[in-house]
C-alpha cells in the first residue's frame, strides 16, 4: 500500500485509512455522489476506478454524480463506458460520456458553474436530495482538533467545499503525486444561503476571504483511501495562423480601448475560456506590451503561466489549474515561484458573477457559432447533440466589463460557417455579447441594435464563402418583415442545417 | 407660470427658472440625451412636449434618447410621432414608439436594465459620448451648500443619479403635481466603476446606502422648468380567470416549497414583472396565509400596495412606483404610511444580479412564449416585431433563488400556443428557467435534463389543443436525433409560426 502517514496528520483520520475496494462499499445505488475535480485536476481516481470494476463485475449501482466540472478520464471515462451512472451535472467534456448522454443513457443536467454548489445546497437537483456521499482528494490532511480535520484540496477547489460541507459520507483520497506544498494555494469560502448570505468581500483578484484548507468534522469521514494516479491534464493543439490572428486582433482592439481611456493601462481582470483557441488568445498577450496584468477566471491555463514566467502577471485567481503536462510538470517544478501569483477558489466564487460585475472582468469565451444578430451557441452541434455545456461562459458573459466571443469563421474545413442566419441553439442572446472576433477581424456590437449588428457581424466575421448567402438572407428579411427589430424568414432560418446534414456542407452549390 | 418657489429652496438654482420653449434651445440635433422616468412615472413631461412642437414646426434635431425604461405617452409618444428621435434605449412599451422601431425608423437597443447606465458611464453608447444633457424630473430642488443642489426625484428612479452625475448640463422640471412629501423615500446610490467599485452593502430589502437626492453641481444646471402635467400611469387589465388560477398555482407551489424546507416561512423577497399577469399573480398573494413578505423588484404595482394594506408586507424595494391611477391616488392621499414600506432606488441598484442573488429573490416574469425545452422569449412577436423588449427579467432570473416564469398556455383566441417547438428568439435559455407556470399548472423543471424538461412542460403547461402536435413532434425528435441531448428537427422546428403565418392560426387543420 502507499504510504500516506505523513501526510495525514490526524491520527484519527488516520485509523480510516483503508483500500479504494473497501471505500467503495459506502457507494450505494440511486446515491447522489459529489467528487472534487475541475477540468482533470484534483479528482479522485482511485475509488472511481474501483467502482468502475465493481459495476463491470456485476453490481447493479448508478449513481448521480456531481463534479465541479468536466474530470479526468478514470472518473468520468470510465463510469460512463460501466454504465454507473444515471445522471450527471454541471459540466463534462469526456467523450465516452458525451456519447452516452447523447445516446440518452445518462441524464445532464447543464449548469451555470457558479450555481452548482448553491442549487444543490438549496435541494434543487432532482430527486430533491443533497449530497449522500463526497469524494475529494487532498494533498494533507490536517488536525485542526476538536473533532475537526482540514482537507487540504490540490490542482483544483470546484465544489469540493460544499460537497463536504453538506454530504452525510466523505471519502478523502490522498494522492501522493500531488506536491504537499500546493498548501497555502487555495481560499476556502462558502457563502450563507439566502437570507442570510453577506457580500462576497473580494474588491481585487488578489484578495483572500476563506481558509487553506476545507473543513470538515471527523465522524463524516467514512474512509481515507492512498491514490499514486496522477492528474490527466490535456495537450493543448498548437497555436494555428487563426488563432494568432484573433489573438492580434484582439490585443489591436485592448490597444485602441486603452488609448481611447475606456480600459485602465493594465485592462481589467481578464476571465478566459478552456481550450485551445482561449489559451492562443492568451498568448497573444504574452507577446504584447501590456504589463501588471491580473486573472479572474475559471481555469488557469498554459497562456497564463507564460504571462508570469514573461513577468507581466500580477495574479491569477481560478478554480482549477489546467496546463498542459508538460506545463504541469514546470509548475511542480516551480512551486514556489508559481504560487505566489495563484489563487485557487471554490468554482461558486471564482466564477461568481457578484465578484465579476464589481471587478469588472473583460470576459473571453469561446463559441461554437453565433448568429447574424450575436446571439451565441456554446454547446450544442446543430442544435441538438451536446458538446460540452455551457460551462462558466454565462456567469462570466452577463457580468462581465466587456464581453467577448472567439470564433474561426470556419469550422470542419469550410463546411460549416461559424456565422448562421439563426443559431440551432442560444445560450447567450445578442444582449450579452459585447465583441465578436474571429480571424478575420473585430465586430464590435457595443451600442447597436440588431439591425445594425448583422451588417458588420457579417463584414469582419464570417468567411467571404458564407458572406454573400447570409448578406442576402438579411436584407431579403428586412424587406419581408418591413424593417422590423430582428429581420427572419423563420421558414429559411435554419436551411444552412438542413444543406449541411444533405450534402455534407453548408456551402450552397 | 406655475408657482414652484416654495419647491426651489436654492436662490441661484431659483434664478435658472425659465419656460419649457426656452429650455428646448439647449438640445441640439444628434445629442445624447438622458432622462428620469421608469414605467409612467418620473419623466419629464414639459420640455419633451416643447421639443416635439419644434420638431414638427420644422426644427431639424434627432436625438439620441436614453431612460430608465418606458416613460409617458408625453415622451416617447410624442417625439416618436414628430420624428425626433435617432435612438432609443435601453426600454419602451409605447405603441407610437414600437411601431417606429418595427418600421426601421428608430435604432432601438434593448439592454439589461441594470446594465444601461455602467455602460453609458463605461462610453459604451453606440457614438461612444457619454450623456451631453440630462432632463429629470424633481419635486423639491434642495440648497446643499457650495455649490451644489439635491434634486428629490418623484415617483421612479430609474437612470437619473447617473444621468445627472455624468451629463455636461441638466434641465430640471419641478413638477407640482408631484407631492413634496416624496422626499424621503429614495435610496440614490452610483457605484464606482471597476477597478474602483465596492460591494453593494444591501443585505435585506429595507437596507439604505444612500442619500435621498441627487447631488448635482450648480453649474451643470441650465435650466429650471415648472411643470403642472402629472405622471400617465395606466390601469391594469382585470384578474380574468386564467391570471386567478396562475396566482393560486404560485401559492400552492409556495406552500410546498414551505413545508418541504426550502424556503423560509414567509419566503424570499419577491421580485415580480410588470404588468396585468405579474399584477395578478401578487394579487393571489393577497388572499393567501402569506406574512411579513419583502419585495425587492423594479416596479412597485397595485397588488404590492393590496399586500401593505392587507399588513402582510414589510418592505418593498424597486425603483419605480406604477400604480393604476385609482391606486396613484389612494397613494398620494395615505403617503406617511406607505412611505414606510417603501424604497426607491436607481435600477442599477433595484435590478442588480449581485444584490438579487445575495437576498435571494423570488423571480417572477411573464414570457411571450416558451418551447418545450424552457427557453423563454420576452421581448419579440414570431421572431421579428419587438413588443417591448427585455427589461428587468434576465437580471432577475440568472441570479435569482429560484426563476418562475407565467405565461398563459394560449395567446389570440387559442390562436397562439405559448409553448412552441422552438421559440422565435431566445431571451432567457432553459438553464435560467426553473419553474413555469400557466393557469393548466406547474412545471418544476429543477435538476431536469432538456428530454425530462419537454415532456412536463406539455403536459403541464401547453393546452390540450397543441399537445398532441408537440409530444408528436418532440417523440419524433428524439427518434431522428438517437436521444441526442436536445431532440429537435431543425426544419420543422418553426413549422407552427408559418402555419400561423398562412392560416391565421397554428391549429392544425
Amino acid at each position: 500500500m502507499i504510504d500516506i502517514k505523513d501526510r495525514v496528520k490526524s491520527a484519527a483520520a488516520a485509523a480510516k485509512i483503508t483500500t479504494a475496494e473497501k471505500a467503495v462499499e459506502y457507494i450505494k445505488d440511486g446515491m447522489n455522489v459529489g467528487v472534487s475535480g475541475f477540468t482533470p485536476s484534483g479528482y479522485p481516481k482511485a475509488v472511481p476506478l474501483a467502482l468502475a470494476a465493481k459495476v463491470r463485475a456485476g453490481a447493479k449501482i448508478k449513481i448521480n454524480l456531481c463534479t465541479g466540472a468536466s474530470v479526468g478520464p478514470e472518473l468520468d471515462g470510465e463510469l460512463a463506458k460501466a454504465g454507473a451512472l444515471a445522471s450527471r451535472m454541471p459540466y463534462q467534456t469526456n467523450k465516452d460520456m458525451r456519447n452516452a448522454i447523447n445516446a440518452g443513457e445518462i441524464a445532464y443536467t447543464d449548469i451555470h458553474l457558479s450555481a452548482a454548489a448553491q442549487n444543490i445546497r438549496y435541494g434543487f437537483l432532482k430527486n430533491r436530495r443533497g449530497i449522500d456521499l463526497a469524494i475529494v482528494e487532498a494533498c494533507v490532511i490536517k488536525d485542526l482538533g476538536n473533532g475537526q480535520i482540514g482537507i487540504v484540496p490540490t490542482t483544483s477547489l470546484g465544489n469540493t467545499p460544499s460537497y463536504v460541507q453538506t454530504a452525510k459520507q466523505v471519502i478523502i483520497e490522498v494522492n501522493t503525486t500531488q506536491p504537499v506544498e500546493l498548501e497555502g494555494m487555495h481560499d476556502c469560502y462558502v457563502p450563507l444561503d439566502p437570507p442570510n448570505r453577506k457580500p462576497i468581500m473580494i474588491e481585487k483578484p488578489e484578495d483572500r476571504i476563506g481558509t487553506t484548507y476545507i473543513p470538515c468534522p471527523l465522524d463524516k469521514v467514512v474512509a481515507v483511501v492512498p491514490c499514486d494516479v496522477t492528474d490527466k491534464t490535456r495537450s493543448l493543439a498548437a497555436i494555428d495562423e487563426d488563432a494568432k490572428h484573433m489573438g492580434e486582433n484582439l490585443v489591436d482592439f485592448f490597444k485602441a480601448e486603452v488609448k481611447a481611456g475606456r480600459m485602465p493601462k493594465n485592462l481589467l481582470p481578464l476571465q478566459s475560456g478552456v481550450g485551445s483557441v482561449a489559451n492562443a488568445v492568451i498568448n497573444g498577450l504574452v507577446n504584447s506590451d501590456f504589463e501588471d496584468l491580473t486573472v479572474y477566471t475559471e481555469v488557469i491555463q498554459d497562456g497564463m503561466f507564460d504571462l508570469i514566467d514573461a513577468g507581466k502577471l500580477r495574479v491569477a485567481s481560478g478554480t482549477a489549474l489546467s496546463p498542459s503536462p508538460d506545463c504541469l510538470k514546470k509548475f511542480y517544478a516551480n512551486l514556489g515561484k508559481y504560487k505566489e501569483h495563484l489563487i485557487l477558489r471554490p468554482q461558486e466564487i471564482a466564477n461568481n458573477p457578484e465578484v465579476a460585475r464589481r471587478i469588472g472582468v473583460i470576459a473571453m469565451n469561446t463559441a461554437i457559432e453565433c448568429d447574424i444578430y450575436g446571439n451565441v451557441n456554446s454547446s450544442h452541434i446543430c442544435g441538438t447533440k451536446l458538446m460540452n455545456g455551457i460551462g462558466g461562459s454565462c456567469d462570466f458573459a452577463r457580468s462581465s466589463f466587456l464581453s467577448v466571443f472567439f470564433t474561426n469563421s470556419l469550422a470542419k474545413k469550410g463546411a460549416i460557417s461559424s456565422v448562421v442566419k439563426f443559431c440551432s441553439h442560444i445560450d447567450h442572446s445578442e444582449h450579452d455579447v459585447d465583441v465578436i472576433v474571429s480571424e478575420r477581424g473585430v465586430a464590435d456590437l457595443r451600442g447597436l441594435s440588431p439591425k445594425e449588428r448583422a451588417p458588420l457581424i457579417i463584414d469582419k466575421i464570417a468567411n467571404p464563402v458564407y458572406q454573400p448567402e447570409l448578406k442576402d438572407y438579411f436584407e431579403r428579411a428586412c424587406k419581408a418583415c418591413g424593417n422590423s427589430q430582428t429581420p427572419h424568414i423563420l421558414t429559411e432560418a435554419f436551411d444552412m442545417y438542413d444543406r449541411l446534414a444533405k450534402t455534407g456542407t453548408m456551402v450552397k452549390k
